[in-house]
């Protein structure tokens, strides 16, 4: 389906959410001059239109398939992804020092929105990876990085993550997973492994899979889980007992095969420690919390993907009369109202999420309260990006009318691909407890604060009332009980969600020119201002109510 | 997969929002005594949970086939659908003179409920054919109704209706399909038909197909639309020259065939009028209304589906703990927050469209204000009705995790079949035109003020608020320009369908007693009015929004 990279709305949102000539003014990302995040969004905007958009049908119609010897992509997806890593788009974010063109992660980030924009589920190829270079990054040895980053780097080889067991979904504490060390430094890895993206595929040499195992005698949940490095391929070329026992079969996202691996059937499967031991929940933490912010803007990705779809739909539609004359159906009100939303949200998600990779990049060069910003926004990201990618979507498929339900138009593609993203990668569910539980009183509750006094910079009075309100709950959530807390962690996240994305909008409309994109961006915030913003503070009551009333029905009552 | 019927739930809602013993006090409803209701209820959850519910997952994965004898539906449906006529349960509301049973349509709608919760795609046969015999029962002649009703009654035939063609959606008026008399008060049929909802089928004998199409010389638009009932099968046992083209290959929804259907190729296609010349809108706007109310029951039908999977899933599924126990998922805070959030939904959707059934009843009776409350009831009931069906399927597959996602699983099923609920029948957009447009100045706007009356009895303070918000909102809109009115159209529709779910299910909580259902239904009421009501006025400045800021982005800028 077609699709055009927004690259003058990225190119904006760089320049004033992220504030990139900040970022340029320092020695490590000095690379991001004008010139090259221009060069950056223009090209890969090229490979993701010409390349990538167009195999995003047959991802979902073909998709990848399980067999004997390997996970085989579709036709196409070979020659595509050769592409992205000849154009050195693997390298974007990766530090000079390991071969990489050491720009922003929030560059990055834009270069992951239009891959994942034209053809989501390939995009996650990518996204895995990142997630590998960041482990090695900062808990590889010197040799780890110098013999896995440089191939991962360019995406000649790709990464894994394997958190997930079949008995234990979001609760890593209870994996089963052993490395047992076989007296060379090195250890024996054997268990099954769920829901791995990518675990398999015909893209890439070899596959870089980081998994969470315990060691003989390790202490029991979380504290005794440690990182293991296990190759698809061994350095000698022979395989490394890793076998690919399923694709899952999916709603959607049929373009990324979704694993169950299986690790030393024969016990020869080797893996190498990463970091100390039983230092894995750190380790992964490190790949989870940018994954997370990726996951946030998969969100942005199929949002922008289909606002676009609907739009051109709604361009060609005639339906019914305005003035007498056949309209399109964009000039319905009501259309339109869908059609505002969707542009709305989208830029609320992408203002959101690149916000906060932008933090990451402040973060990295030691800013402390950056640091602060990024821990807090990290599951607003990942929670309100992914649930705005979801609504989005279902407004596509409504304006599409009847022909939105039918597959062929692809609107439904995009509404059965984006329901992943609020269950992956920590379900909203645990993002909104992650709020509320660390984050709020994350230094003595100084991130909250600081966020709070970002957000009293808010103009609109309805924003400055939620914004008020926001804070007024969350001081209330930082002393209250764990289920209180728990009950209301959703209804608060969305809240401060609208809140943080209301104030960025803010900061966009208010910093546009009065050109066609500036009078655009103001038209689109002064919906999201006056519509949207009101909409959360609808959701006080519940961010306010306590646990006990989900208690006050037993739990069998609710299968009566 | 797993389904009971909630038949204590259906009793209590026919009783305290139906208020069926009213009805049955009547001498066209006495059949409606509470031992046939209970007989009924328990009859169909039967015949759903034992025939229907199984059969649901081969509709989806292998669906109804198009070949080129026609549509076949998966092993066992015939049986099932036999097994349903034999019970009598087509002829439920069928009025007695006609061979039916004379029960109210509410006792039908809570047939339906149960039939759909148990196979969706399914149940969508005898929902078709509802609307055949209302438009048969209503505007046939006594030869018709004889010829035809009986059968349709029986379930031996099944009914379609016949509206969209490829270039007119939503907008009737603008259909090409052609009648032209044959000399002996018969008409020749031409033309093709899209969207066509079991448009062909192994499961009965014959079909019977009313289809819209113009008359030589008739008027342009709507104005010169007649009604035609076209069987499939001649009363000589020959075809009638109606071609299944295709059937479309769609997101959900596999049981039930949506066909391409071509009318009159070989110029053998025998239609007669039904009603009077161009009283075609009038009569189709008989099926449609009640086919709407059949609808927004759809949404309960999933909802009250997706509700008992994930409550079943959430009570077994062991995850992290609690008080250091390992424990189910509905203990978890933000789990037990959606699974209470689908109990009051769902809940919500059928007190709406229960009580929007019970005032057919009451109206069929003669009852003007019924007939004004129902007028009203309909678009709220369709379309709120089914975006809680949206909205409780996609908590369904949240709760599930990332099993949600895969297939096997069953509770994606219900969130791709929920999403055509919102489109069909007149989209939901529609719906809110209907509202703001004709049913606001509906009985010189004494319909809205009937309803705003009936709300005043809130008691809950929040509610109270909503109400007179509604009221507020409502009356602007009554006066206000075409455009304004639409742009808030959907906002208000919302706000107006919480208040009207709310005030129910307010009188739910009052007349339930003090046992465990009742102590149930007091806890969901109570979460309900606390959580969801405050919600609904987030709404309220959407609703008070004019159209302006939605035609402040040009349609070109849309897609910039």
């Amino acid at each position: 389906m077609p699709y055009t990279a927004p690259v003058a709305e990225q190119r904006f949102v760089l320049e004033h959410i992220v504030r990139i000539a900040e970022l340029a003014a320092t020695e490590r990302y000095h690379a991001a001059s004008p010139d090259v995040i221009e060069a950056v969004l223009e090209g890969i905007g090229q490979l993701a239109e010409g390349e990538w958009a167009p195999l995003a049908r047959a991802g979902d119609t073909v998709g990848a398939k399980w067999t004997p010897d390997g996970v085989v992509m579709p036709d196409g997806y070979k020659a595509a992804y050769k592409a992205y890593v000849e154009g050195g788009w693997g390298t974007i974010g990766v530090p000079e020092e390991f071969g990489g063109q050491g720009l922003p992660f929030a560059v990055q980030c834009a270069v992951l929105e239009t891959l994942g924009s034209a053809n989501m589920g390939f995009a996650l190829a990518p996204i895995l990876s990142v997630g590998a270079i960041e482990a090695l990054q900062h808990h590889g040895t010197p040799e780890q990085q110098a013999t896995w980053l440089p191939k991962l780097a360019t995406g000649e080889w790709t990464g894994t993550m394997n958190l997930t067991e079949p008995q234990a979904g979001s609760d890593v504490g209870a994996l089963r997973a052993t490395a047992t060390p076989r007296g060379d430094g090195t250890f024996s890895i054997k268990g099954t492994k769920i829901f791995i993206s990518f675990g398999d595929h015909d893209l890439a040499d070899n596959i870089v899979h980081l998994v969470l195992a315990r060691t003989p005698d390790a202490p029991k949940g979380t504290k005794g889980i440690s990182l293991f490095l296990v190759p698809k391929v061994r350095s000698d070329g022979t395989s490394n007992d890793v076998r690919v026992v399923s694709i899952e079969h999916k709603m959607g996202l049929h373009a990324s095969p979704t694993c169950v691996l299986s690790f030393g059937d024969h016990d020869e499967c080797v893996g190498e420690l990463i970091g100390p031991e039983f230092g894995g929940m750190r380790a992964m933490f490190t790949m989870m919390n940018n994954a997370r912010l990726n996951v946030g803007l998969q969100g942005v990705q199929v949002a922008e993907a289909a606002t676009q779809k609907a739009v051109e739909y709604a361009r060609e539609r005639i339906q019914g009369a305005r003035e007498g004359q056949p309209a399109a159906i964009i000039e319905h009100p009501d259309v339109r109202r869908m059609l505002m939303r969707m542009k709305a949200q989208t830029q609320a998600a992408r203002a959101l999420v690149y916000y906060a990779a932008g933090q990451v990049d402040r973060a990295n060069l030691g800013d402390a309260a950056a640091r602060d910003r990024l821990e807090i926004a990290t599951p607003l990201a990942k929670a309100h990006g992914t649930d705005i990618g979801n609504e989005v979507a279902s407004l596509g498929v409504q304006v599409h009318g009847g022909m939105g339900y039918i597959e062929e138009t692809g609107a439904a593609q995009f509404f059965r691909d984006a329901r992943i993203t609020p269950i992956y990668e920590g379900t909203n569910g645990i993002q909104a407890a992650d709020l509320v539980g660390r984050k709020l009183s994350l230094s003595n509750g100084a991130a909250f604060a600081t966020l709070i006094e970002d957000l009293r910079g808010a103009a609109h009075p309805a924003l400055g009332e939620l914004v008020a309100a926001c804070d007024s709950v969350g001081r209330r959530l930082q002393t209250a009980d764990a289920d209180d807390r728990l009950a209301a962690s959703y209804p608060f996240l969305t809240m401060l969600s609208v809140a943080t994305c209301g104030w960025l909008l803010e900061r966009e409309a208010a910093e546009a020119g009065d050109d066609a994109f500036g009078k655009a961006k103001k038209a689109v915030v002064a919906f999201y201002l006056d519509q949207i913003v009101p909409e959360a503070l609808g959701l006080r009551a519940a961010a306010e109510a306590p646990a006990a009333p989900l208690y006050a029905l037993e739990a069998e009552a609710f299968a009566a």
